[in-house]
């Protein structure tokens, strides 16, 4: 098994489903552009005030762990850890390189939450380096709507492997 | 040359082309996630009683061979391989990830059925180790629809290249 | 920063860039589907007439360096390129699959022109050999719409970075 404990699919009304697998495949490009062109003071902005993000692997995700690798809880995280990061950027230039497929609706709440799920390529290239695959894996997200946009109350990276080459762990 | 022998493009109505690729990239995306999740048993599902499946190089579909790696005609054969994969995979568990892209509707037959094609990369990862790129390839795909859901009624899966490591190919 | 200088996103009303990203979308696999099914003589038939056409490193782009690895200006020097590459291929077969991801509509002009980018990974295979990741990067795309069909007006193809084992470059 590998879904996260409570993110069951269940029925969601056709239509409903594809404009709202639309509208998340355009926040998740918006989202990976941010990281990719370094604009990471931008990336807590994706993210609704209470959010909870985290990386984790399969295996901890499985066993219904609840820490990982990476753990945020509240904008104030998000937006301190997106400063560290800005800071590191400038010492140690890399490139990232996002490709996010098979975005999936997979359950709406009464509160509205959307539950949702996409799959992740993460490449990373270092100065005058090979292109490197950093990780595969899953994001398990669940959005809300503020002021008539996305935003993401929780986001789960789930790497099937990871390649940890770097001192801080970015953003995924 | 690289497009099976009878999967020609021909002119589709643009709308109509429109909703039915939308349609197939949630098939696509269902049907990885049942891969991907190792229900394995769900898989079969996915197909039309007298369907087509396999796995075959792209030298060999270049060629026009019918046969492959991996040959199944028929739900029965699809369901004693799905059976003996979930064995397998008791006893050497591994995480399986589908990329699926590049999804297009290349015609529709007077008897209803769709034929389509997907870009596909296929990572794997062991305990502990590395995640590998197993496969990259293409799905060359005739879908039907049974009452009112789409099934494969063929699904040619056409890798450029096979990294082969286990001793029973998994579905792709 | 890693987005070229005239690129910027602005502000494109949701249905409108819904609709765009969509045909887009389907613009860049029929792209794909020419290159990785070995037609490269219709690949300038995705270009307008005074088409800009060329593949550059990040870091060139990043600098606002005009020149690059690869630089076509007009459908001639498109052609000419494509009947080059076809006359190579017969000599050194390989097999070329593009998955392609990420579309983003970013701005439309007063001319009509469309700014959109996407993220790209380009897979090489040569005779039995294992398949090697040539490059990821991202398209920077102007469309324009002659006769009701989308062509490219400029396509910059900005690679993280390049695996150069190829006496002459294939489009990307």
């Amino acid at each position: 098994m590998s879904v996260l404990a409570d993110f069951e699919a269940t029925s969601v009304p056709v239509d409903q489903a594809r404009a709202l697998r639309l509208e998340i495949e355009d926040f998740n490009r918006s989202y990976a552009a941010i990281l990719d062109e370094g604009r990471v003071e931008d990336w807590p902005d994706c993210f609704a005030d209470g959010a909870l993000y985290r990386i984790t692997g399969r295996e901890n995700a499985d066993a219904n762990l609840p820490v990982g690798l990476v753990y945020c809880e509240g904008i104030g995280m998000l937006r301190d850890r997106a400063l560290a990061i800005a800071r590191t950027m400038m010492f140690a230039p890399r490139y990232l390189l996002h490709q996010v497929t098979n975005e999936r609706v997979l359950a709406l709440a009464a509160d509205g939450a959307i539950s949702a799920t996409a799959n992740y390529a993460l490449y990373e290239t270092l100065v005058d380096q090979r292109t490197t695959l950093l990780q595969v894996g899953r994001y398990w997200d669940r959005f809300v709507r503020i002021d008539g946009t996305l935003k993401l109350r929780e986001r789960h990276c789930v790497y099937d492997s990871l390649i940890i080459d770097t001192a801080l762990i970015y953003p995924v």
